[in-house]
């Protein structure tokens, strides 16, 4: 690999341009963003040797994509068209159905990738890039029969070295189940966020009574809107089922609490309890 | 201070006990526990020196109360019935306004200090004691003007000597915030959880595709239901007026993805990162 072009200089992109650079010492990274700051930020903490011009998208052995998933979509024709003979432009959003219908005709389907790794924070911008992100996560790429087998097999040895545990899904799988364990979460920290926000106008009181707990609830609500909305949006069908039945065990615990039916209560929480065993999994947690 | 007994040796009354030790090497801990195996195991890591008898309760300079809420209600009148004449009894309940009613005319009303210590983590048990875990954090007090005041300047001291922040509040107050900050993230973290564990019967895809995110918003799933049924059943009137705007923001935000509103949901988001700023106040994140 000689070079590489990262298209969105924020948590992901340039995360991976600070791997591959530790990884690939020698090779020249360039990239672009849409805000001149980042992209001066990016330039100013070395994840790029410098800004990406037009014959970069020839010349690249890899053009990633770390912007937000409706840019993604208009993009990636563009990108395919220009590519040269030996780049593979992959995305990392976290929607897979649309983007792989996106370039699904498009006569250089074989240059791309549809990638996903489980990987982030809840921060944003080329500030919040860190080392080692994406070690020991997951790295879920969909539609690998339709990538030209040559670039798949080099980009997966990449993500080997990067410690990523590759994995395969469909685009459809992938939506649906990411809905669940993500997009939800999301939503649920930034409704959170703001019930608390609404209700607490003097947020000394916040200050004064909130805990860890309340922290680790709303974390998400740090996320950016502009990576989320599309998001939101694209996945819409499998995020509003995921929302209905959390709004329907919101509504029955409600009616448990009215009831004081305790032992609908605790049964509730106690079969809950069985998520310790299932991140203990995830995460190695004690 | 010469003896301390700590009624319920588990994540709580366990760490009391680990911090008072250190701040006074010479007093004799005691304590029970309504299970024999927990009571073991707080002997065996010496959190309590030896199995509280009943002189002990008329001996001891402090005696905390660190069970379910609605056992704390049921005992409390037992308790200042058979405190010494220099005793403090002391609960540390999520809830603070029917635990004030339960003793309001006691005779002995004045032994009493109605506290919640603004500590804690998911796990539960004698085992999930910690050194350290009052320190920085905030120590809520209740109706003081009712506790004989020379008990309650020397327990302020050792909140003080504990690392604690010591602040007033009325009960109903404290029960109306803390439905906000705390309960509300509770009942939300174990929803999200519930969810998830529906429909993904098939743990691998949350194996495979949750990442920390998810481990973050499900973190007080795995708290004890055996303490937070009869929290959410006492505090029944906030806790309902909070999930009910809990409920109707999320349907709200449900209509706008339904409605593809981008500019809506790219709005709520935005004025909810506002938390940030709140979080960075009480924890010094970045």
């Amino acid at each position: 690999m000689k070079q590489v072009v990262i298209i969105g200089l924020g948590l992901i992109g340039g995360s991976l341009a600070l791997d591959l650079r530790r990884l690939f010492p020698e090779i020249e990274i360039v990239g672009t963003d849409h805000s001149d700051t980042n992209l001066q930020i990016a330039i100013d903490r070395k994840l790029i040797d410098r800004v990406a011009v037009e014959k970069d998208y020839q010349l690249a052995d890899l053009t990633a994509v770390a912007i937000p998933v409706n840019e993604t979509c208009r993009m990636l024709p563009t990108l395919l068209d220009n590519c040269g003979e030996n780049t593979l432009v992959m995305d990392v959003g976290s929607t897979k159905s649309d983007i792989c219908k996106a370039v699904k005709s498009h006569p250089r389907r074989g240059h791309f990738l549809a990638s996903h790794p489980i990987a982030g924070t809840e921060f944003s911008g080329p500030t919040a890039a860190i080392h080692s992100l994406f070690r020991g996560k997951s790295q879920i790429l969909c539609e690998t029969e339709s990538t030209r087998k040559d670039l798949l097999e080099n980009v997966i040895r990449i993500f080997n070295q990067l410690g990523m545990r590759v994995l395969f899904m469909n685009p459809k799988d992938h939506d649906k189940h990411i809905a669940y364990v993500s997009h939800l979460s999301h939503i649920s920290s930034f409704m959170l966020g703001k019930t608390v926000l609404e209700i607490e106008k003097n947020e000394k009181n916040i200050f004064d009574m909130a805990g860890s707990g309340f922290g680790s609830t709303v974390r998400l609500a740090k996320s950016s809107p502009a990576m989320w909305t599309p998001i939101f949006i694209q996945n819409k069908k499998n995020v509003l089922t995921a929302l209905d039945e959390y709004i329907l065990n919101l509504q029955e615990f409600r009616k448990m609490i009215a009831d004081e039916n305790s032992n609908g209560i605790f049964q509730d929480m106690q079969d809950t309890n069985h998520i310790r065993e299932v991140l203990k999994g995830i995460y190695n947690e004690v």
